[in-house]
């Protein structure tokens, strides 16, 4: 049956590798208005998805992420009208040049093929990852967790219905219809037919796919993510910058863990940072050193840097200078995203430069690091490991580069 | 011991990754001085290497792969002083955008960290990889087969003392001393330190890699390269492209194994070609329709197409139109050259466009599809998968990009 799904969503993905743009672009305007005339029926199955869910005892947030309303479901549709104005990938050309025996070489930017999206309880996904891979031209398979299984396969149902309309094949957006643990791992092992899967979830999830999957896997595990205070600081900015990276959401893998702050400023900044910071009740893990600027921290070794929290709670230090954040960073940091607060032009270019983060930020919020805000509309995800991706995905992440030669009749010596 | 050793790797790339290009171009060259001025040396190593294969009863082919001789130690230091003509990937800024906000969004090219090559019985792959993964600033750890270990040492310890003068870490480029499969498989599990596994070698290798690896494999399964004689075709230059794809040499990845015809132009072009492969001693496995235009054939089923012969053999078939041919290339291919050969410019973009494979040709040879004929210098390996590289990989695939985000302290509402 999985073997089947996968086979099926690859024949079906040949068929949309070579869609023109204006075709792609109609079909998703017609998903986006279909789920906001179809709202009635995907709220009554979420709703069937909630009874089920307070019948199983699930916590508040996850009820939260689970439930669908008017603002979610046109938030939805908003978002596909978003992937409807940005540009698609597929089939853009670059020259990459001309060979002395005359031969003429250039790049163009093909689908990847199936796209695997195995997910928790969002049951939005669907519909995100359903339009981004439209519009790039891969096919998906839609796995998620039970929980929102319903809500999912609805919303699908009002996709795959507009796919029908335009004579297109129902399987380019397949919802696997049961999250039984043994197909996915079934699942995951048809490489042959699908190209990539992309995780979304905790570490538990994502660590499970790693370990079992014969198909490439973009990783992303978990949002460390530091502010550094250099010394030639704006001490206004850099307040800000801490309060909105910890405390505008903390359930979010781009919110602030860890504040490292260069010693010639502690003594004029950690005070207000204390203030700032005690005022939003955040829990303060501070090293030794930079414990005696609060009040009430928990002192904290060296080694309990790097909690990745996800609530109001910040680990602190104090380093003697930048080579010796750029260590705290590599040691502590999980290759998400990394902020500098200075005014020193070199020192940020040196801060952008050197960190290994997929996103490097100078003076702006960590907040700030998702696909949306960075420009690529909606994102599917985003790497914390290098290969492929790194960093927020949007639709290029979803494309991969093929090589055209032309010539004349050209043969090797 | 293996996992120390991916832990050093991991350091040493640390310092290579902020090292200025002209700095490396520098070592490089220094490198390519040394493997000429050392050459006794690596000879002396290679002659014990070449005394065990004959006492283990080695093929001819792989004792000819295993020699090392003047031209060959010539061709490494040639290939080093080529990538120092090559610009440096890494480093490289393209501005993506700005944002509404003010904040200035744009994307660096970084090394991937640390590249792990397992390969077989190529002593040349320790030159050609240690100097690649050197200049994108990549660490590199080179597991070679046990026939060429004596010699993969001599080399390695030439290009190690060059690091050594330069004051740069010598685990920058390491050989795994010992090619025990448990320590291979060991080395596998070290995805904490190791970035991406390229492995090169039989089919074998690559499923035994990817089967055991928890660190990204990019595969390049074999090579299933067709020419299609499309009705438009100049029959010289089918009949040229025909003989050199096929002939020019047969035990590579990018020869010729299948011949795709035209049935419009059967009737002329195929007696040009039998008379041709014939002429070269290839054997012919052709279709019932196609089999009447040759001497001797060997008749075939459908199933029986997609062979990678590695020899002077091929597969022969007509299909009625270009639709035909997409189908028995996707059907048989191997995501690695596909070759048209056609007068007409429409029919050739559409042979572009839709054939997926890495490398997409038009009236040219498939033996063209490497690195160093399309324009890479040297190759680290090909990919036939889509994920992070399609195609042969030069300095560029060996990099990521991370996203450096740029404000005046802009902080999310």
């Amino acid at each position: 049956m999985i073997k089947e799904l996968a086979q099926n969503a690859a024949k079906a993905a040949k068929v949309l590798a070579v869609l023109d743009e204006k075709t792609k672009n109609q079909v998703l305007q017609d998903m986006a208005d279909a789920l906001r005339t179809n709202a009635e029926v995907i709220y009554a199955a979420n709703k069937m998805d909630l009874a089920q869910a307070e019948k199983d005892g699930l916590g508040a947030a996850m009820i939260d992420r689970l439930t669908l309303n008017e603002e979610r479901v046109e938030s939805m549709a908003a978002g596909i009208e978003t992937i409807v104005s940005l540009p698609d990938p597929a089939g853009l050309e670059r020259v990459v040049g001309e060979r002395p025996n005359g031969l003429k070489i250039s790049k163009m930017r093909i689908p990847l093929g199936v796209v695997c999206m195995i997910y928790e309880a969002r049951p939005n996904v669907t519909a995100d990852a359903g339009a981004l891979c439209f519009k790039s031209g891969n096919g998906v398979i839609l796995r998620g967790g039970k929980e929102a299984l319903g809500s999912s396969k609805a919303i699908a149902a009002v996709l795959q219905d507009v796919l029908q309309k335009h004579n297109l094949p129902v399987e380019l957006i397949t919802v696997v219809p049961d999250p039984d643990r043994e197909l996915m791992m079934e699942l995951m092992q048809q490489d042959e037919y699908i190209d990539v899967i992309i995780p979304r979830g905790g570490e538990g999830l994502i660590r499970h796919v790693t370990d079992n999957s014969k198909i490439p896997v973009i990783q992303h595990f978990k949002g460390v993510c530091h502010l550094y205070i250099d010394k030639d600081a704006d001490l206004q900015t850099a307040i800000d910058l801490l309060v909105n990276g910890k405390t505008h959401r903390t359930g979010v893998c781009n919110a602030l863990e860890g504040l490292i702050v260069h010693k010639d400023i502690a003594d004029s900044f950690l005070p207000l940072a204390a203030a700032a910071l005690q005022s939003k009740q955040v829990k303060i893990n501070a090293s030794a050193k930079a414990a005696g600027y609060f009040e009430n921290p928990t002192v904290i070794e060296d080694d309990a840097f790097g909690e990745e929290y996800l609530d109001l709670e910040i680990a602190v230090g104090i380093v003697d200078d930048l080579d010796a954040a750029f260590e705290h960073i590599s040691r502590f940091g999980s290759h998400h995203t990394e902020v500098i607060c200075t005014k020193n032009e070199l020192t940020a270019k040196r801060f952008q430069r050197t960190v290994d983060a997929s996103v490097v930020m100078v003076n702006a919020s960590s907040r700030f690091s998702d696909g949306s805000e960075l420009g690529l509309g909606a994102e599917i995800g985003i790497a914390t490991t290098k290969l492929h991706a790194y960093g927020p995905m949007g639709l290029e992440s979803l494309t991969a580069e093929k090589y055209l030669v032309s010539g004349t009749g050209q043969v090797r010596a």
